[in-house]
């Protein structure tokens, strides 16, 4: 397994008038933490994009347990549980900073597509940097 | 089963940098949806709220099949399979109003709670106005 | 003057702990009426981008002056003061729809450019579209 | 003048289908950077609305003068240019980490109310942790 914790901070425009945070935005985080998980592989977004590669989300979902309130600091620690081969599958869970108590759990799955959309093989490009991790040392 | 279909279009801010919509603005367009199909059977959110109860969003989950362009008509289906007892699960099928494709599947999953968070059971009021739609004709 | 009024409802995601919209979405707001006022003129967004004119917004500004709440309904009426040159100028009004209280106000600047950015006069298949409606008649 | 230096990285979220920044995002880094300018004065926004007060937004201004694109990292720099009296101006730069290129400049204001959004003057707590900065030293 691959495991990256990204730090964030809730701010207003996060959170609803039930003072917690929007379901969408728990997403939001999902997308940044998975954005540095690649990143702590030597992978941007903006890199794959220009090598002609997408990682379009083909499925996303959350389990929501406890609700996270303003300027609450959360950590979301995304990981990788398997060498990808037609799709990329992200785990997240997101935890209070203070107090640890785990708020929400969650996966997204991703296609490799060329521009026009047209599914293919993990690059790889790709899969050296993420199989380098999985090897036994 | 009761169902709502509610429309909408697509806007600039929906779309991200591949030409699609971003994977949680659907998750929006389900909102709206269930806000809808809930006006449809008499229930606003805002009476709900008024009368102390909340549905905060327990758990989150989207198919990604086909991605909507810019101005894009869609159709947001939002349903409910079956009367609620201890939690509210709505349906939503996204199609492309013109081309009739389905493009993103899903449901939410909302506890009852009063305004601290203590989860009920369905309030009578709003078991009554799904009921009604359960019962045969 | 060219005016269209576009009607919009506040949704969950829309609304603040304070019970009010978040600053940013009346914005959102903006750039929905104004796409419905183009599409008024005849010109959608996509076929404008097709054509490779892009209309970047340069300048926005808004002043609020009463808040929102969920479930509101909302008028924004967008409108053209003056046909444009190098710059589209779209002013913009909120208005409550049942009490006819006025929201918010504010304007948005765009700029006619081309795909890499570089800044044009507004192309002639726009400015028709729009000097038509300042004509005599 | 009091200031503060918010770095921020753009997301997926944020960038639209030209491949820059959706215009109402900055106003969103603004209310991150806002948020740490107050924090580092010692004043938590959950502190000011737990003794009352909420500071909604009355005006907002940006001029947009070069898109931020997707991972690049953002100063975004935050500053209180007098002691507020009856509104708190907040003025904003926001410039490339990298490059150090001015992207856009903005500015709030700010009303002082009570949870019921009556207009008041700065209460104590807020303008003594402000004027301390203000004072010949």
């Amino acid at each position: 397994m691959f495991k990256y914790n990204h730090l964030i901070k809730v701010y207003y425009r996060d959170v609803d008038q039930m003072g917690i945070v929007y379901y969408t935005r728990y997403l939001e985080y999902f997308e940044e933490a998975r954005t540095e998980l690649l990143n702590s592989l030597g992978l941007t977004i903006s890199l794959i994009e220009d090598r002609g590669i997408q990682l379009p989300v083909i499925a996303s979902h959350c389990d929501y347990k406890r609700g996270a309130k303003l300027e609450d600091k959360l950590v979301i620690e995304a990981s990788i549980a398997e060498i990808p081969k037609v799709k990329l599958n992200i785990n997240y869970n997101i935890f209070d900073k203070v107090s640890n108590k785990q708020l929400v759990t969650g996966y997204t799955k991703h296609a490799f597509t060329d521009k026009f959309g047209n599914p293919k093989r993990i690059p790889k490009f790709i899969f050296d940097k993420i199989n380098i991790h999985f090897q036994k040392k």
